[in-house]
C-alpha cells in the first residue's frame, strides 16, 4: 500500500488559504484548539489521510460503526476575508520519527498544491506545574513574523522552549521552510498532566485575533471547569510529585 | 525479497466468498475460533503468506521437519449456499505497525481478487477479570450491518471497546472500507489472562448462525474445561491482582 | 546505499557446493563451530557482506586498522569429494526481524547462484542449566533428511526446540525451502550462559562425519577447559539462579 | 520525501580537500572539537543535510526563529596549503542503525564528488573514570596511516577501543574504504560523564599538527575550567559510583 493514502471527498478551490494544524501532543492543547476552531467555524471536512505510520487501529463510534484512525483536513471559505482557512486535526501523530517526517512532508505537499503560503501550528508547552494564566509562546520561520506576532501578544522568550519543538508542530515549520512557506508555532502553557482546555483557549484567543475570526469559548470554559474540579480534588487527596522538567518541556 | 511472499498450492474459484479471519490476539480468541472453523468445515489450505514483518523464525514439527512462520488461507466450497468461505489463520500478526498495515492490505488485495465482498474478523475483548458467560461484542463498517448483526445476538455497546480495535481484526475493516468491502468484527469477551476457548466458542456460535454452518463444540468445550481446572487451582493458590483495565481493553 | 553490499575478492567456481552457516547466537555455538571449521579446512575468504541491518560499527584490529562489521563467505575445494564447501561466518546477525529476512534471502540468492542445493546451519540450544555431555538436536526441511541425520547421531526430539529456531539458522531452512534447497539445522546443547566451545565441538563432530572431513579439536578443547575453570569458580562463589526456560530455548 | 535532503547555499570548488567530521557522541568530544575548528578557521557553511533519520524536531533560536535539526558542511580555503578543508558538524547522528549507514554513505558520496580522498573523524573514548591528561587514541584504514599518525603522538593501543567504534566516526572509515578513501579516527579520552572540552582540546592539538593549522584554545580551556569546577563540587558532595566499563567504551 502507499505509505500515506489521501482520500478526498471534495476538491475545494480556496483563496490564498492559511493552514492551521492541531494534533495530539502535550496537554492535547493543539488538538483541542484546532477541533474547537473546526466546530466554531463550521469547517467542512474534505480529505482524510490514512497511513501505515499511524497505529494499526480502528475506533468504534457510538453507533457501532468503525473508522480507521486518520488525520483530517477541513476548509472554511471566508468571502469577507483575504484568506480562506485549511484546518488539520487528527487522532494521532506518526508513531516513528521517519513517519512524522513523511506525514508532515505530505501535508506540506497537499497544502502547497492548494495554494497555502502561511501556516499556524498549535501546541502545548509543558511546564511540569499547574499554571493559572497560561501565556502563549511563539516560534516562527523569520524575524518579520516574530515581530508581527509580538503585536498579537505572543511571547518570544529566550531559551523557551529550550528543547525545541517536537512533532508536526515543529516539522511543518522546519520542512515548510524548504517549501518557501512562512509559518508560526503557537504554544499554550500547560502543566502537561491533563488534557488542558485552558491552554487551548489561550492559544485560540491569540489565533482568533490574528485570523480575525469570532470564537465562542463557552464550551472550552466548561471543559476547563470540569478539569479544574478533578485536579483540585486530586491535589487535596495527595500532593503531586514534582515531575522532572525535561520530561515535559516539549511540544506536540 | 518481497515484503510479503504469497505461495499458492492451488487457485480455487469461489462463489461470492466470505472471508473469516482469526489471528493471535487477546486470549487467542480469534485464532482458536478460526482454527476450529477450519477443522470443523474441513477447509482446504491453498495459500501461505510469508513476510519479513513476521518474526525470523521457523517452527519445528513433531517429526523434526520445519516450517517458516506464516499466515495461511483456506477455502470451503458450499454447493448448498450462496457463499463459499475463505478462512485466514496464522502463527503471528505483523511485528510492527507498518507491517500490520501491509499484511492487512495484502490480504484485502488477495481477497478482492477472489471476489470477496464481506469479511468477518474474530477477536477477543479483554475484560481484565474472569467472565462466566462471555458476550459477543460487534463493530461493523456500516449501520445496516450493525442492525443485521443485532438479530444474531451480537452486542453493540456504546463505549465498548473504548480503545478501538487493534491489529488485523480492526485493519481489515478499516482498510477494507477503502476497497468497498462491508465487514464485521466479532469480539468474544475474555479475561485476557489465558488462552480462552470459551470466548472462542461464544464467537463461533454467533458466526455459525450468521454463516449457516453446523459446528460441533466438543473439542473447544474440552479445552475450556482444562483451562477452568488450571485457573481455579491458581485462584485457590493466590488471589489474582487486579490488572489495570487499559492494559487489556484491546483486540487482536 | 544498497541494503546489503556484497564485495567479492574472488569468484570461485565450485563443485556441487554445500553451505555451512554459523553466526553469533546462543552460547555462540554456531559461530565457534563454523570458525573452527574455517581454520581447520584452511577455507579461503572470497566475499564480504556489509549491510545497514548490522550495527553501525567498525572493529579495531590489533594493528590499529579497522574493518567494518560484516558476514563473510569462505570456500573449500575438495578434489577427493563430490561436494566443495561454502562457509558463512560473521560478526553479527541482522539487528531487526526484517533485516534478518533480507540477509538470509540474500545469502540464499548468492548460494543458489553458486550452485548450492544443501545447507547445514549450526546453532546452540539453550537449556538454562549446565550440561556435561551435550546432545546435538536436529531439524530439517524434509522427512528423508531427518532419517538420514539420525544415522549420524543427530537427535530429533518431539517438542524440542519448543519455541522453534530463531535467526539465520532457522530462516536459511525456512526461506531456503522456497528456493528448493534441502537443509538441516544442527543445534548443540548449551547452558546459554557462556560462550560454549563444548557445544560447538559436539556439533562439529557430527558435521565432520556428515561432510567426511577431518577436524582436530585440540583448540576447542583448550577453550572449553578455560571456560570450565571460570564457571566452576563462579559456581563455588555463588549458586547460580535458575533462569527461566523461555528466555533460553531459542537458537541463534 | 527523500530520505536525506541536501540544501546547498554555495557550491565551492576545493583543492584536494580533507574532510573532518565531529558529531555528538561520548563526552561530545568530536562535536566540540569540530565546532571549535569551524570557529577558529572561520569556516564557511555551504550545505545542510536534513533527514527523516534525525529526530522530528526544530530548535528555537534566541530571536524566536526556528531551524530544523540537521548536519552542516563547512569549507575552508587554504591558499598556502596543498589541502582545503571540509568540516562536518551537526545536531544529531541518525536515530537508527540503518539511518546511520545511510547518512554516512550520503556524506561519503558528497565528499567524493568534491574530491575528498582523506577523512579525519573525531570522537571521544569513554573511560568511565575521571582523567587528568587525556591521550588521543587512533584507528585508521591502513597500516601506513597508522605509522604516519604515531609520529603526531596518536596512541594505537592493542585492544583499545575493545568494542570498536560506533556511529559516524566509525562508519566514515569503514564505508569510506569501499569508496577508496584513506581515513583516520582520532579519539580523545574522556570520562564520558560530562561534555568534555579537555578531551576535545587533546584531539584538536593533534589534528592541528596534522593539518598544519593554528588554533587558539582559550575558549575550550575556559569551558574546561567551568566543567572542572562543577565536577569537583559534585565529587565533594557525593562519591561517584563506578559505572560499568562496557557502558562507556564506545565512540560517537
Amino acid at each position: 500500500m502507499e505509505d500515506i493514502v489521501v482520500v478526498y471527498k471534495e476538491r475545494p478551490v480556496l483563496k490564498d488559504p492559511i493552514l492551521v494544524e492541531g494534533l495530539p501532543g502535550v496537554g492535547n492543547v493543539g488538538k483541542l484548539a484546532a477541533e474547537h476552531l473546526v466546530d466554531q467555524l463550521k469547517a467542512v471536512k474534505f480529505a482524510e489521510l490514512f497511513s501505515k505510520y499511524f497505529p494499526p487501529q480502528v475506533l468504534v463510534n457510538d453507533s457501532g460503526t468503525i473508522r480507521l484512525v486518520s488525520n483530517q483536513l477541513y476548509y472554511v471559505q471566508r468571502p469577507q476575508s483575504a484568506n480562506d482557512l485549511l484546518i488539520m486535526v487528527g487522532d494521532y501523530q506518526g508513531l516513528t520519527p521517519d513517519g512524522q517526517y513523511e506525514l508532515s512532508d505530505k501535508t506540506l505537499k497537499l497544502a502547497k498544491d492548494m495554494g497555502v503560503r502561511r501556516i499556524f501550528t498549535l501546541g502545548g508547552y509543558g511546564l511540569g506545574k499547574m499554571i493559572e494564566k497560561p501565556r502563549v509562546l511563539g516560534a516562527a520561520t523569520d524575524d518579520d513574523l516574530v515581530e508581527e506576532m509580538k503585536k498579537f501578544g505572543v511571547t518570544f522568550s529566550k531559551g523557551e522552549p529550550g528543547s525545541g519543538i517536537v512533532g508536526a508542530s515543529g516539522l511543518l515549520l522546519g520542512l515548510g521552510n524548504l517549501y518557501g512557506m512562512r509559518s508560526v508555532c503557537l504554544m499554550g502553557e500547560t502543566s502537561g498532566y491533563f488534557v488542558d482546555p485552558k491552554g487551548a483557549q489561550a492559544v485560540l484567543e491569540v489565533l482568533a485575533k490574528i485570523l480575525d475570526v469570532k470564537i465562542d469559548f463557552a464550551e472550552l470554559e466548561a471543559k476547563a471547569e470540569q478539569i479544574d474540579i478533578i485536579t483540585s480534588k486530586l491535589r487535596e487527596a495527595e500532593p503531586a510529585p514534582e515531575p522532572r522538567r525535561e520530561d515535559l518541556g516539549y511540544i506536540g
